[in-house]
């Protein structure tokens, strides 16, 4: 696009101000590919926090003496130096109070407290999530930690220092990472869960065997048990449930995390179902010049077409990207989610894509689904480990639906990525089937067991 | 398909004769298919050497001691007898020496070298392939090895115990893995490559990290070399190359595999430009009722619709498989390969999937390629590891081409999968870029590896 001479002096003059919300992973990710779409554009940043550009899915490793450098700085990606130096201009400790669509301003509460009105022309609310905070850990006792940001990540540090108990309460992503760290450092583990099994997103069949690792890992596994309070003075002593008194000088709360709309809902923005920020493919929201990226946000899941709520990290940043190309007069666009998630738990990577058998047919599709116990590598080699696949199809169409994963080496829950690369092309499972994957006998059997499973799915379709 | 009673007797009492020349990959998945697909079908499978469906991948880990059990048995996949069970009649030490297309017969010495005619409906050429013995190789002298089947991994097992210092000529796959399994058993070795350098299937800038952990586990790579003859009498001595002796009291050359297409021939059947049997996606060749498939066999490469000659494991065995439900009456299609292959050497993971920018170049695509040297798990995590990735496309197009990668965790090259199965799809970078991959601190970067070298590709095209 060329631009005559009157327009390219107008924006030379005037250049366009893209205000962003949130300096994390959209936040920053939108800045960065603004700044790259247009450089002349006035990119400022007001980041509530201490820290941008953090990986907070680091926070148990740091937690676990696994960083390469000890300490939380390792997991800062970058300083807000580093994006001055690339014409982005951060404030940390400034909160976004409000924001006025018509005048097209921002109010701003700096650290000392001076409240300011900052204009834009593009607005992006990357606002994240919090995690859930339920009422019993509305408290003021010592020892009980939610684990989110960094600050959340070193106060959590410090009071490990002291500990010898923990209960975790909650069985998903994070309980089950920090149940492993927790145990690294020689603590006892009791590990809290209100439904009937824990990593309860993933179908019965692979929930047995992470039950099973954990148990064996020596952390004292309750399921089917609700918190109702703490007990405790100044320090938390333990957590009362509707199966008794857990002893516990810590408590880790990790109960999920919901996205923090507040801004949003102030500024007119329309949530969507799921609670977070409706946005479009290019993630503009409702109003003219306001975006939304990340973890405050709704997308499409990729298998259904429907807007869901599924906050991770590589989503966030793409929306984040998206966004920033969009805002500096650029063209992209969000291809959806596929929930593609992985973690690792005592030694297991735990892995899904797509949807599982429970949610394909709670979306109404003729699902079928297959199970799978094998080997990662040939059968006959020595480093051979057990992997458990579900594959899931869809009747009459043969379409891809989803995967899920438990590897007992880890790693090998990676290679879920070969059904989350053909979910994204809207691939069938004869596709999968006909996959010319790699084979030598340190790595995987002549028929990698996802051709394996493909071929068991195919004829079930 | 209905038949009638006249028909159903007729088949009863003249069951389809389908006869099977080669009992390993491709014969024995042919076998097991049109068994399936045919019950009734009278099946047999001739079989020169003593074992079938045995993995010969699996060699250099059984001479590495690298398998559960030890000793070459556990290489067996399928035995006659199991065979047998399934009505599928093997006979081993049988020859097939002529057919006999117009009578529908073949001419079979058996182990009593007996000669008989055995006639049949649908004809399976499955001979395989054999290793190039190049002329200094012909040679009576003992220490000097081919390694393809389960007596050659016992007879070179019989020589490393009185073995000291190895030759082994060939730089490719199993020259490389082997490097590692010799120096694993602390024999000297020299790798002599005619090539500039060693894994010469792959681009330049991925070939000099294999030469440095080659070197780094102790190899004397000399390449450029070319071997003119061996010393020694009784046992080799020494190999004689056009850059000085090498003393070595074992040799094992390892300088390529060529299709075995003697009986084809014999029987009138075309070989195709690649000197390996013509087949059409049914895995038929130009004469009726005979099939192909596997190792003696080419096939249509998937990115460039062009045959290739390219004899692995996974296609040997699809291809069998295609032409058992083929020759049973089913409709089974061969997809055609993309050259996906992995191995290990010195815990390196090297693999590639469809073109390299030098082969895509050759068949006249305007390919551009980017590479990218990053680390397998996120950047801070303890756990990480460099990798080399490649990635080929196409410009205009935005076709996906191809991948090569080095990983110095070797389960890392496993992830070249990812575009493999979006290769089978004829997937675009940019299809690439927008996957959906797994991410977690020890397993991938926020942005894995893949979408940050489509990300820069994308750029290019």
């Amino acid at each position: 696009m060329r631009l005559t001479l009157r327009w390219a002096i107008a924006l030379k003059l005037n250049p366009m101000r893209i205000v962003i919300v949130g300096g994390v992973a959209a936040g920053m990710s939108a800045a960065s590919r603004a700044q790259r779409q247009r450089p002349d554009a006035d990119i400022v940043v007001f980041e509530a926090g201490e820290y941008i550009s953090y990986a907070a899915c680091g926070l148990p490793y740091a937690l676990g003496g696994e960083l390469k450098e000890e300490g939380f700085g390792r997991l800062v990606i970058r300083t807000p130096e580093q994006m001055r130096g690339r014409g982005i201009s951060v404030r940390l400790g400034h909160r976004v109070q409000g924001v006025d669509a018509q005048a097209g301003t921002v109010t701003v509460c700096g650290p000392d407290g001076a409240v300011t009105a900052e204009p834009y022309d593009r607005l992006l609310l990357a606002t994240g999530s919090e995690p859930v905070r339920p009422p019993f850990a509305q408290t003021d006792l010592r020892g009980v930690h939610l684990l989110k940001t960094i600050p959340d990540g070193q106060a959590l540090e410090e009071t490990l220092r002291s500990s010898k108990r923990v209960c975790i309460i909650g069985g998903g992503y994070i309980g089950l990472e920090m149940a492993e760290i927790l145990r690294g450092r020689g603590l006892s583990v009791v590990l809290v869960e209100r439904a009937a099994e824990v990593a309860s997103v993933l179908d019965g069949p692979l929930r047995a065997p992470v039950r099973a690792a954990l148990e064996a890992g020596g952390v004292d596994v309750r399921t089917g048990v609700s918190v109702t309070g703490l007990t405790g003075q100044g320090r938390v002593t333990g957590v009362q449930t509707d199966a008794g008194l857990i002893r516990a000088d810590t408590v880790l709360v990790a109960v999920g995390i919901r996205p923090r709309t507040e801004l949003a809902q102030a500024a007119g923005v329309s949530l969507g179902a799921t609670g977070a920020i409706a946005v479009n493919a290019r993630q503009e929201t409702g109003v003219p010049g306001i975006f939304a990226a990340g973890d405050c946000a709704e997308s499409l899941h990729r298998v259904t077409g429907q807007p869901v709520y599924i906050p991770l990290a590589l989503g966030a940043n793409r929306m984040g990207r998206v966004a920033g190309v969009n805002m500096a007069g650029g063209d992209a666009t969000f291809p959806g989610t596929l929930g593609t998630g992985i973690f690792k738990t005592f030694g297991l990577g735990v892995a899904l894509t797509g949807l599982t058998q429970a949610q394909a047919e709670k979306a109404g599709l003729d699902a079928v689904s297959v199970d799978l116990t094998t080997t990662d590598a040939a059968g006959y080699h020595q480093d051979a480990r057990p992997v458990h696949l579900r594959l899931t199809g869809e009747r009459g169409t043969g379409r891809l639906l989803g995967a899920q994963m438990v590897a007992e080496e880890h790693h090998a829950a990676k290679r879920i990525d070969v059904v989350a690369a053909l979910l994204g092309v809207g691939g069938s499972v004869q596709d999968l089937f006909e996959s010319d994957l790699a084979y030598a006998p340190p790595f995987s059997s002549t028929w990698d067991f996802p051709l394996v499973a493909a071929d068991r799915l195919l004829r079930q379709l």
